[in-house]
């Protein structure tokens, strides 16, 4: 495409170009329609065109869309305290724009709780081995896959990486502040933690008066079904990072924490973080969520998607040998590597959308709000793509 | 208020919270009117609920607010476009989501390149004193304030300070890969850096293939009159940063280069960063402020508000020492420390939005297209805050 010649060439993009959505459905420039199993990778969390949400952005952008932090900004303070309550933590929030700035808020909270709560100050996160939490420098030390960390050094010291959660612990050693995770990675494969072993990690942090940080910016709103993983795995992390499916589209992201005191003024902050236009968005988005699954649709539509996932796992046995995840996020785990680029390609030519996660996993992040009809329609185009594939 | 208790204390908020705004005018709770002559730290490029503006997020908003950039984003490709051939430069573009985020691609990019370009890997990147890069771990340490280091450590070697250009130079060795600098300091006193020097510096570098990164998220985006002060300066950056102004409001920022092969594939990303809705707006707000800055009006207004501050430095002598900046980013440099937050408690009570900048600084940054009537208005009401200070 002409106009590509002015952008860095950063991504391996499909060749498709969308121009407008329908609830689960977006359309190409040439009026192809593709049934959405992706939505921008957990982000249109209601969809495309949502009425109530039109509506919400088009009062907003009437009246105003961004003041600065120096003055108080009540859709800010609004959105805030619908995620603490919906999260049941007792905690407090920062806005800032992404899941990066959310995770660099994460470290930087950690560290100064390392720095002025110990005699011996700690610095040391632990991170799990194929994590993702970010593109920043630090972000991007502290995502657990090495090859990832050629050219851009030097990196900031302190992040240790663990094969998994019994080594996390065991690596746990005095100049430790923190373990962060994802209870299910998102880029590393769909790949659920254990909950037993989540409690474990989380009972010898409280003793340790050591801070469990969990990365939900893929996990988050109800992406998992509850509104936090952490509340199905029934633990409370000191922090939780939030953004992707926050605002169904429009940049935000939030950390979240239980340590109240540590940061102070100037400690950080955006500038555009928190603005009116996110969090009134946010915060309609959060409340239609909240609806939405307490009306118990969202349930039952995840148990209707999951079930056509195990009548492909079990139809398909040479295909899928695993079914991973967990919710609205779930991943088929190919036999064979070289069998995912062209699935995904088959189904973009039958008019379906789905991602991939690591090396060899198809990875299903619907819109939240996908109804059982375009469920139904998208999993014919997954059949036919798969014959395709298998032919 | 009672929910700030859901908001970490990171800010020290002015006692106002607007709930709505009409082209340079902010409206409180209770109807109070304030002229804005802050723009949100420089975001409202176009002032409060524009009409062209607010008619194509409607619009946008209806069609699709965001893909992921595993595909084709045509709004994304036209304003990277837009940009390019406005700052003339022969480069490409980044999308990501603040300036923070503009700025750590900067870091990484400048990095790749030193590593791979020359036969001893380059890495050290040298910033000036008092400037301000972000918020994250590595944009917080570019930033050449120690005082804001405590803490958030340990952080990424590498960078080195610089008192002034001529000691950047000098600091110049076989580990420097780049220099990164603001034209004007938006934190740091609206200090302007002098041309000769800054051209002496772009030489040495280009020599040595070294590269100049500019940070213009506040000068940027006709802030200065020009598209990009670089253009003023008549230097040709290796990379240029942009956010705050470039879409009035919705969260976005770039990173341009003309080191065009230096990322490939996977080398760097962002979920939200270059979505229908900020490329579309960002693009709309760009042929705004082209057509407004060809007109003429832009400059013309820039003088008559110059004038105003030549006036209150010439008539206040014992409270201003000096005027500082260019174009649509000034400062009045006060004799007084301590009546820098009188001067602005006091503009806030008579319905005038100024800020700060450094210690003693009062920073104007308003709506670029502000009118004529508004900024009688604001200065009316400045000189009353004047007149209060000094009793
Ligand atoms: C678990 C997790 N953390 C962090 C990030 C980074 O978020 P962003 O791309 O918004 O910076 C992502 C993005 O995919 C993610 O999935
Ligand atoms: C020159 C400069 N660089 C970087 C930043 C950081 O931008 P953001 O707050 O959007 O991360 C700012 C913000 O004030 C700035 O003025």
């Amino acid at each position: 495409m002409e106009e590509d010649k002015y952008l860095l060439p950063l991504y391996n993009r499909l060749n498709v170009a969308f121009v407008k959505g329908k609830k689960s459905i977006l359309y190409d420039e040439n009026g192809k329609d593709y049934i959405d199993f992706a939505s921008g990778v957990g982000v249109n969390s209601l969809g495309y065109a949502n009425k109530k949400i039109v509506k919400t952005i088009k009062k907003q952008a009437k009246r105003v869309l961004h003041t600065s932090n120096i003055y108080h900004i009540k859709p800010q303070e609004k959105c805030a305290k619908k995620i603490v309550e919906l999260s049941n933590y007792d905690m407090q929030c920062f806005f800032c724009n992404s899941g990066s700035e959310a995770n660099e808020s994460a470290i930087k909270l950690a560290r100064k709780y390392g720095n002025i709560s110990f005699d011996k100050p700690k610095y040391k996160i632990i991170t799990i081995k194929n994590s993702f939490h970010g593109r920043t420098i630090a972000t991007l030390k502290a995502t657990a896959q090495e090859d990832k960390h050629k050219f851009f050094g030097p990196y900031p010291d302190g992040f240790v990486y663990a094969e998994d959660i019994n080594q996390a612990i065991s690596l746990i050693d005095d100049s430790t502040v923190a373990v962060m995770l994802e209870l299910i990675q998102g880029e590393g494969g769909i790949f659920m933690q254990d909950i037993s072993q989540i409690k474990k990690l989380e009972k010898t942090l409280k003793e340790k008066k050591l801070l469990l940080i969990v990365d939900e910016i893929q996990t988050g709103v109800y992406r998992s079904g509850n509104f936090l993983i952490s509340q199905y795995f029934e633990i409370k992390p000191d922090i939780v990072t939030l953004a992707k499916g926050l605002a169904t589209g429009i940049p935000i992201g939030v950390m979240m924490t239980s340590k109240k005191n540590i940061f102070t003024f100037g400690d950080h902050g955006s500038t555009f973080g928190g603005n009116h236009l996110s969090t009134t968005v946010s915060c309609k988005v959060l409340n239609i969520l909240e609806e939405y699954s307490n009306s118990g649709i969202l349930q039952e539509n995840i148990k209707f998607f999951d079930s056509y996932l195990l009548y492909f796992m079990n139809k398909y046995p040479n295909l899928f040998k695993q079914k991973n995840g967990h919710g609205f996020m779930q991943g088929l785990v190919l036999k064979d590597d070289t069998k995912l680029n062209e699935l995904i390609n088959s189904s973009l030519k039958n008019g379906l959308l789905i991602l991939k996660s690591g090396k060899n996993i198809i990875r299903f992040l619907p819109p939240l709000n996908i109804t059982k009809k375009e469920i139904i329609k998208g999993f014919k185009r997954f059949e036919n793509s798969i014959i395709e594939t298998l032919k």
